[in-house]
């Protein structure tokens, strides 16, 4: 089950050539999801290349990414642009383009942290440790979910559960989670796993309708050091929906290490129909 | 207490000038914070030049907004690019800028909405009616807080209490707020509103430190007729804090009319020292 950060398969998913501002990727069959590649998966390309960037300073904040459409299978070029460096943040604008068609749109905030008074307010949910929760069944479901073992302790969605039922109370979502092969926690994998939720719509209606994420935000609350002593042990997800309005629903989740600290904080807003 | 909308302080605060692709405004004194003006003021003219552009399709539905810079009193030019209309949503860059510098980014989503299957899974907090509540003084508060009608029903920060206590418990805040004087609510006071809590760690700590907002994010679940029907009623914002870590805290926010509709969620990332 080890591996080597190099040749993980999400590795090569992000992969990105640099060929003066633009930055070329491809598409990766292995992180598939209904429509096009998996979100996380496309938001982590986006910031991959703010990492990549010569003129990047610090380590990641803030990130929001907007799906405008579908990435279709293949090839793909994001620009990622420093709009302002400031003496110890710096604010980017990201596009990813497919021809001449604008395919995905984002901005990133990096920093460079220091220690300061920290806290945190809320708690660490409830759950049982890792290995006390059986392992979610893939079969069946979408080629992303294949690189991700994952263990729902609470909120599992429609297709996964034995009989359909009425609609359940709420929409929250507690599952453990790490990169299937492991692979050590870096911000690029991070930000794949807050958008590795079922879609809360399935959780609350045990049913699929047509969805699809327009946009997602990330709060990095984890430095670098965090993240390498935390290594390749899995982590908490916990998510879950406020309200679900003519045609989107928001969802809110939190990230978090078995330990009890929390890395990240992270909502987006969906699109459903029916 | 009446107003007619194009008079109020906010409109005028907004307001933008088209020449081409550029909207030209002006800073308002009126809305100051103590470093350039009140960030919900700034946010809500970014999206007011995406409501006014030629080419905008239908309404907000998703808006992040990122402080790179104070906002310099005087002249600023904002910039709005339609990134990708598709048949139901658009997808929108921003940028504010003061002579050659980029000062604010932001993206936004609009959208086509319809009526679907909807519910509100969250509750609406346990709060007394707002005219049970007393009003907050402003007296020595900065400009902007003086054009808003603030009912703290939790969660005040330092400089309003009486005493400086020990660190409470939490950093929740519950507040019925409305524009002072009154003004009917649209999608740009709602999204000044989702900006109008204090800062958390004034009322986690009771004591101020440097702080400023680098990211704010709104999910618009409240559409124009909503929105008309309000009026000009208060409005409730509930809101909290997860972590302070490190030199950035979050918060999470939800904005209530009186009868319990979710109008906005919103959450934003705010920079601290010491």
């Amino acid at each position: 089950m080890s591996s080597t950060e190099q040749n993980h398969p999400f590795d090569t998913a992000t992969q990105l050539t640099r060929e003066s501002n633009d930055f070329h990727g491809q598409t990766s069959k292995r992180y598939n999801n209904m429509v096009g590649p998996f979100g996380g998966v496309t938001a982590a390309t986006l910031l991959r290349s703010v990492l990549e960037h010569p003129e990047r300073q610090g380590i990641p904040v803030s990130l929001t990414i907007n799906y405008a459409a579908p990435v279709s299978d293949g090839g793909f070029t994001i620009q990622a642009e420093p709009a302002r460096t400031n003496r110890s943040t710096q604010h980017w604008f990201i596009k990813l383009h497919q021809g001449d068609k604008t395919v995905v749109t984002g901005t990133a905030v990096f920093a460079y942290r220091r220690e300061t008074w920290s806290t945190t307010e809320t708690e660490f949910p409830k759950v049982p440790p890792a290995n006390e929760v059986s392992s979610l069944p893939t079969e069946g479901l979408p080629a992303w979910v294949q690189n991700y073992h994952i263990k729902t302790v609470e909120g599992v969605p429609l297709q996964l559960s034995q009989t359909k039922t009425e609609e359940t109370a709420d929409s929250v979502t507690k599952q453990w989670i790490q990169d299937e092969p492991r692979r050590p926690l870096d911000f690029l994998s991070l930000t794949a796993i807050c958008d590795a939720f079922f879609p809360r719509i399935y959780v609350r209606r045990k049913e699929m309708v047509p969805i699809g994420t327009v946009s997602l935000t990330i709060y990095f609350h984890a430095d670098k050091k965090t993240l390498d002593e935390h290594g390749d042990k899995e982590v908490l997800g916990h998510a879950r929906a406020l309200q679900f309005h003519n045609g989107f629903f928001d969802q809110t989740g939190e990230i978090w290490t078995p330990e009890g600290k929390l890395l990240a904080t992270t909502s987006q807003f969906v699109y459903y129909k029916e």
